[in-house]
């Protein structure tokens, strides 16, 4: 039985136009209109917990991506409250935590370092991009981004932004570099310049979250009480981690600082409070120039695309990763993300997206509904207020540390292994994004990689399989070629050279078996024609069995005389035996 | 019978390798010395009544077309002179006839705004880059441009082109524009400095070339000697109605000059004799300012590489087009080409390809060998030096005329009718190149079209027909779908999606059938797995049948427990009856 079995397709209007008109779906766009009616006491523990537990990581991650991004540190604790507030009301998925991400705030910082301006107009057009593609539902075209590309683009992001961290590491002297390859060979040229004091905060710091990461109690029912309480008092440490060790560097570097002694570089002054509401800034000064919207869009060129398709990747991944069994809204995820974009960029945020670690971290923190994001952010917002005269002492050779451990669980090399035995093709485009991410920059790693995946897919696409058979009918060798499926514009030569070759063959009746046929580009049809009518002339007779209508109209409005040569009927063989008999073949082979 | 009981295939490198050591493979590289060594005095004589035909078109256009360009009328000679010569040597096909063309001279103009230089450093770079690929064998690349973007892109170049020549044909001020647009919207903002003299005069040329070009008698073998001998004259008047034109509008300019009259905008002084020969310029001065080689190569920016493109698909669509039955060999035209534009950017030429008009000319007027190349390049080589004195008459008007008639034979309307009945997407892009090419130029038209046709193979190679079929083995009902072909990542949600729709089904047991699996993704596998053991979760049942080791191997590398699920054999039956038995299956859903 074949899939048309089913109810008759509805037509594409209709639905569209029935979705439209019905509350159901129009709450299915504000997803917090459907949970919130029914929120319970005990869920709002649970999102109090998680969003408590998200909150101690966003705000050193908030910080210390600002500063990957070469923006001032409270603009990524900006971008950890608003995004919060506005994924609560749009966000489908409990888990996505929103914020700003290293990667993000890597493709973010070239266009930083002309003007801090060009982040809040990123964040505003590149929501603007994800809520569009949302609204018009083409989430389809994320498709086009293979696995091995988003692996190889995440591990090139990784490795660069661990080593634009170096500088801060062991505070040596020159700039973070624009590429891994910058900034590695930076790294060598200022050796000299390392300060001890940093780079052992700096390495303590990397062991310390290493240690603490591993160090989760296993419990089991045979445990006594007090075992049991003391593994999920540790939990909460090992999930705290990352506040723990800013704190304890903090009050590190305060003891120091009150002896008068400061022996490492300091986050500094952090302006406390909230930030001016306005719409993004349009225009903007570059070196005493003023650049209007215009010189601004040539400023990101083609590849400022790439933050807002970035921005959506991550985010559909993350939301996949933990919808588990249920199935990802991406429609939805896009409108959330766009939103959270647009909104923000009102209120001096950097783009933002899907953040892995603190997603997995409200997942493990019990999170029950996006409420949690709501309460991450009033932590934040909490910390803005009371704390910054704190957040003055945060050395920066711990937040480098925290963006390396978290950059390590992002760095992929066992889907080399994978890949290898998948196919070889996909290992070499693996590399290809890796190798061109971490030497020309990310943008274009991904760009390469998108390009050589859509080549090679065409070059499948190119060489379709023709299954043939031989076989006889009556006194007549027939050998029949089945077009499959689609047969597009780049197969124009592979199929033609396929019926040519048939040339050669003792056969002399030869069938176009079209029954699983399903596309066929004008450009093929040209050249099957072509092919056909030269056989022809070798004495070799064609049919073309069971063409669809519109594949036959297309045949004989590119050439009348193919008309006579179609076929159609549960068997060929009729036709083949009446060949001999009304000899039409002969007359047609001088057409 | 399968196609693989040929003789087994034999290795790519010892093929290679044994090209190389062959000294026919080499003499095919330079196909003059299989012709020549069995040329004969019929062959001479009718090469060069072909050659002196098709010189005649040469001269006319050859002016045009650099004017087209903006370049000093004398490159539009030389270009016909050299490539000649090296495409006597290396050219395959007999009929393709090698020089400047319309739409490489639009492509170019915008280039030589800047600097003449910038025409033969193209030249030399499309020849490299041409050559290249030829010796590459990546001709198949060319595949990946279609037919209705070939189609779309060469009718905006037509209308581009004909619509720059709108400011000679009726002399008009302003510019020729850089796109069709901005030439017509020129045209009409200047259209009271139109110059009566010069409109009648192009007015009439086209005019003339029109009814010229219908006049060809018909003969038939009834026919009196005297009437067949005017016929066979008159034809050779038809195909030298481009000289004719000019060389009745020179001689009234002449007239009129003699008189002191000059109505008419003329040619002007064209510099006789040989260019100067040298390695084509790799630095260059604008506007006061030198530009090395580094600033020329940004100057052409990615889009100067639609004009080694475009000087392929013409050459090649023209040789298939007049190679007939015989197969074209598409290596040896790319190297032909190339090194067409390579020899001749040493001697001041403008980037060359094969002229469909003069082509077509060429093979009507009996060429037999690519000897003929070589006579028409004499008979421009010699107008040069003895007839530069009469191009200075040669009415602006009547190239232009003459560029307009030939420009008509180009525009192709038709196809849109064969595309609608073939398909509205094909037109649909069709008229993307177009709109596109006439409105922001044609590079970014051709850009447009191909990345549009890529996105609508992919789409199709997302959504692969998975064939379902529903039958009963014993007392279990099953449900096989057939994974055919390619599964490339682009269908990596699709087909999981497919799987995961099996979940309301009432039969218990899944069969993925893989006989005519050819190549799977590894984003595919992922999502197969999940898909999977999400629905095992709800009691169903999974066989893997008949997939190959490598597939088997990627399966169980993802998901180590996905091994007891492969099976493998001519029947299913089988493996369906023994599950009950061994209920081996009850204990995987857990895994």
């Amino acid at each position: 039985m074949s899939e048309s079995l089913g109810c008759p397709p509805k037509s594409k209007w209709r639905v569209v136009g029935r979705k439209l008109c019905n509350l159901e779906s129009w709450r299915r766009r504000v997803p917090i209109t459907i949970w919130l009616p029914s929120y319970s006491a005990d869920s709002l523990l649970r999102d109090i917990i998680a969003g408590v537990t998200v909150g101690l990581t966003s705000i050193p991650q908030g910080i210390a991506y600002a500063m990957v991004a070469g923006l001032p540190p409270q603009v990524g604790l900006y971008s950890s409250i608003f995004p919060g507030v506005v994924y609560a009301i749009f966000g489908s998925c409990k888990d996505v935590t929103v914020g700003p991400t290293a990667i993000l705030a890597a493709l973010l910082a070239k266009y930083v370092a002309k003007s801090a301006d060009f982040a809040y107009l990123a964040a505003f057009l590149s929501g603007c991009l994800i809520l569009l593609l949302g609204v018009l539902q083409l989430g389809f075209l994320l498709d086009f981004i293979s696995k091995p590309v988003i692996s190889g683009f995440t591990t090139a992001a990784a490795l660069q932004i661990s080593a634009s961290q170096l500088k801060s590491l062991f505070r040596i002297s020159g700039t973070s570099g624009g590429t891994f390859i910058e900034a590695l060979s930076n790294f060598f040229s200022n050796i000299k310049t390392v300060h001890a004091w940093d780079t052992a905060l700096g390495v303590g710091t990397i062991v310390s979250l290493l240690i603490l990461k591993r160090s989760a109690l296993k419990t089991s029912p045979m445990d006594s009480r007090c075992r049991t309480i003391f593994a999920a008092g540790w939990l909460y440490v090992v999930r705290a981690r990352n506040a723990l060790v800013v704190l304890v560097a903090s009050i590190l570097a305060f003891a120091l600082f009150k002896k008068s002694i400061i022996p490492f570089a300091l986050t500094g002054k952090i302006e406390g409070g909230v930030p001016h509401f306005g719409p993004p800034p349009f225009t903007t000064t570059v070196k005493n120039e003023t650049l209007n919207f215009e010189r601004m869009l040539q400023v990101f060129g083609p590849e400022g695309f790439v933050m807002p398709l970035v921005a959506i990747l991550e985010s559909i991944a993350i939301a996949k990763a933990f919808a588990g069994t249920k199935t990802v809204d991406v429609t939805q995820e896009m409108v959330a993300v766009g939103a959270c974009n647009i909104l923000s960029s009102f209120a001096q945020c950097m783009p933002v997206t899907g953040s892995f670690t603190r997603t997995a971290l409200n997942h493990a923190s019990g999170v029950v509904t996006t409420a949690g994001s709501l309460f991450k952010a009033s932590l934040v917002l909490l910390s803005l207020t009371l704390l910054t005269e704190a957040f003055y002492f945060i050395p920066r050779a711990t937040l480098a540390g925290i963006i390396m451990v978290a950059m390590m669980s992002i760095v992929d090399f066992s889907v080399v292994r994978k890949l290898w035995i998948s196919s070889k093709s996909e290992l070499a485009i693996w590399v290809l994004t890796l190798l061109v991410g971490i030497t020309a920059g990310l943008e274009y790693g991904i760009a390469a990689g998108a390009v050589a995946d859509a080549l090679r897919a065409l070059t499948a696409a190119a060489r379709p399989d023709l299954h043939k058979q031989h076989f006889k009918i009556g006194n007549q060798e027939c050998i029949s070629l089945a077009l499959v499926g689609t047969l597009g514009y780049a197969s124009a030569e592979h199929v033609p050279r396929k019926i040519r070759a048939l040339d050669h063959c003792s056969a002399q009746v030869f069938i176009l078996d079209a029954r699983h046929l399903k596309r066929l580009d004008i450009g093929v049809v040209e050249n099957i024609i072509s092919a056909i009518l030269d056989l022809e002339k070798n004495q070799h007779r064609f049919l073309l069995w069971n063409f669809d209508a519109s594949h036959q109209n297309l045949f004989e409005t590119l050439h009348p005389g193919m008309a006579s040569r179609f076929v159609t009927g549960p068997s060929i063989d009729q036709f083949v035996l009446s060949l001999d008999v009304d000899r039409r073949f002969s007359s047609l082979t001088v057409t």
